[in-house]
């Protein structure tokens, strides 16, 4: 029941461009039980192409093909698939009206090219893919399955999980494998790893995998069984120790992003947010309102990246800046208690920083930011310094600030 | 003169972990006119690793294979290569007393199985490994070259750099591989490619690969020559035609983002900006903040959610909702013109439409969106509807408020 993955396209053998959709699939596949035993990576290039699937049929059970399946010249993974397997193609006119509506729905005209996509190989089933043109193909042939799929990861992921899901779980056998996440923030990947290795060390199902991730410690334990139940009987003797370990640390345990946290809290309060960012420059807002649903309790917030702005936009005095710095804890403290007065939120966060690479000092460096939260309470305010660049040092801020409202709203 | 790269390693096969030695290595293989035509995966089976480098040895002059010469059991492919290649292992003294030595130097008694490491093929170089304790193995067989290299990127890249390139260049006639890429905006895949493929069709030197990324379509020339200006000039023949082509719609040539092209006209410029968001809730401006120095222009925004906020923060009059909606043109008017005075920038963009996935209606359904530009020559203001899901449609919001700002910048 080996599955092997093919993945098409030039780009992907340069130094700039690195296939990630195999990560997904694999899993996926090995939530089923199937185990991925070869990755090829090709290039646009009819031949190469056919080589390969060639070489893949000859050794695999799942063939998985992703990319190529474009409107353009070069996307040539269906016509090569379909020669190879010797199947005729024929143009599917349902395809053809779907993606002539896609492009009347955005009132474009459709390029000619775009009709290679409902091109199908005979005996063929498509896969309907709903945010994009090109729709993926399933093809059975002498005890394999070849299933390709369009490569832009949103569209391979909708194609699998709404096509070829339900399909797989309809041919393999059943045999569990259950992941439970734990998302931990504020700690170091070896600082979670030692904590925690004394307990999973004894275990060998569940397997253990902690990985460093942009948005803090993942724990991941995989258990396999034979039913659900037993599956999680396992997740749960293991689960529940590194819990305990952890505490408050553990943000999330079914996969919740921290700002779908620190949603569901506000909402289940019944409060509200509203920030006023200087060195996150608009990612904590816009972190917050990637959650559908998130105006509900988010009313907003200002990006204040000059001092005239600080004042202006949240009401920061400016003789505060002069005596403190625009880094600095006061200012960080009016900064929240400014927006959430302006916005009459429950909650105001205020952030103030220097994300580099210019602006720092011995006395005030690069990776040093001060957050603040106002509430009915009073207003909270914390210093960091935050390694890392630019871009490392407005994510661990963004981060910050998202566990300093989720602790806040625990309390 | 093509070359495969083949990965070994079982963890390479799971979800968690990518092989990322096969970018470095092909930038350096590029660098000396080598193509990389294959890139396999395979975990640490015997088998397997023997059916992977049997098929490259039949279609491949270089054969780089990282991994798997570490010292524990299954690290295999020192052995299968050996078997494959029909050459007998013996142990070689020196490497052996290598590996012997740096255990002493760190006080440490050395595992038997290090002694795995002493193992080479008959007729193989040793490539010396400073960082570590497996060497590289370099063999040539029937006009291929197979290429062992450890695993660890600090140690394969050090081995590569000091063993490998002098080698490399020694045989390898000199060519050289120059890359431009073009950045399109406001165009799909499918439209870049109806109008620039007649023009690259005739071409094959330089190959022309079209890319859609989250932030636009990308056109990637790749050139190979005998020297720098020799592929410059292929470079311009086919380039300057597709720029001429595509125009305005080329928004960067020499590998800019579009918020640092707009980064750069604004201090140019000396014109400052500041925005007004709501459905992208910060996005925008945590693009045009990614850019170190964006403090020079860019002043600040509002993510005005509520309503309140659009009247509280920007200056949008609470009449104008209730007449036309939160999401219509004289909103998004309001909000340039309001959030341009209250700050006192140049240039003031207002967005506001619905990003879904609820809050749309027949006559305005998730994905419309209306941006608005004012400056001292007045308000302009554009309707879009985006395809797409909340992320497309924030995404697709943000990139072309950019690129509003971008064309007014030129004009």
């Amino acid at each position: 029941m080996d599955a092997e993955i093919i993945a098409v396209g030039s780009e992907l053998l340069t130094p700039f461009r690195q296939d990630t959709n195999s990560l997904y699939l694999t899993d996926k596949l090995n939530a089923l039980g199937i185990e991925v035993r070869y990755k090829t990576i090709v290039g646009d290039d009819r031949a190469r192409i056919a080589v390969v699937v060639r070489t893949a049929l000859e050794r695999s059970r799942w063939i998985i093909v992703t990319g190529g399946l474009g409107p353009t010249e070069d996307d040539l993974s269906r016509e090569v698939v379909a020669e190879v397997l010797g199947r005729p193609l024929h143009e599917d006119s349902r395809i053809r009206r779907r993606i002539e509506l896609r492009f009347a729905r955005v009132g474009r005209a459709m390029p000619p090219n775009n009709l290679r996509q409902a091109q199908v190989p005979e005996g063929a089933e498509c896969l309907e893919n709903k945010m994009g043109t090109a729709p993926g193909l399933w093809i059975e042939q002498g005890g394999a399955v070849v299933i390709l799929l369009p490569g832009p990861p949103r569209e391979l992921e909708s194609v699998f999980e709404s096509q070829c899901l339900t399909r797989l779980e309809l041919i393999v056998p059943r045999t569990i494998l259950r992941t439970r996440i734990y998302k931990v923030i504020g700690l170091a990947e070896s600082e979670v790893d030692h904590r925690i290795a004394p307990l999973y060390n004894s275990y060998n199902n569940p397997v253990t995998t902690i990985l460093a991730t942009p948005n803090g410690i993942e724990i991941h334990l995989r258990a396999r069984a034979a039913d659900d139940s037993a599956a999680e009987a396992l997740l749960a003797e293991l689960g529940d120790k590194i819990e305990s370990e952890m505490g408050e640390s553990i943000f999330s345990t079914g996969g919740e992003t921290i700002e779908e946290v620190v949603g569901r809290h506000l909402a289940l309060r019944h409060k509200t947010l509203a920030v006023a960012e200087s060195c996150t420059g608009g990612l904590l807002s816009e972190q917050l309102t990637r959650v559908a649903g998130s105006s509900n309790y988010f009313l907003g917030g200002t990006v204040c990246y000059s001092n005239e702005l600080k004042t202006q936009l949240a009401g920061v005095p400016g003789g505060l800046m002069a005596e403190h710095g625009a880094v600095s804890k006061p200012v960080a403290q009016a900064l929240a208690a400014g927006i959430r007065r302006r916005t009459g939120a429950s909650i105001g966060v205020g952030i103030t920083g220097i994300a580099g690479p210019a602006g720092g000092s011995e006395n005030k460096p690069v990776g040093l930011v001060f957050i603040a939260l106002a509430d009915e309470l009073g207003v909270q305010v914390r210093e960091f310094r935050f390694p890392g660049d630019r871009d490392r040092v407005r994510l661990h801020a963004a981060m910050a600030a998202l566990e300093m409202i989720r602790r806040r709203l625990r309390d």
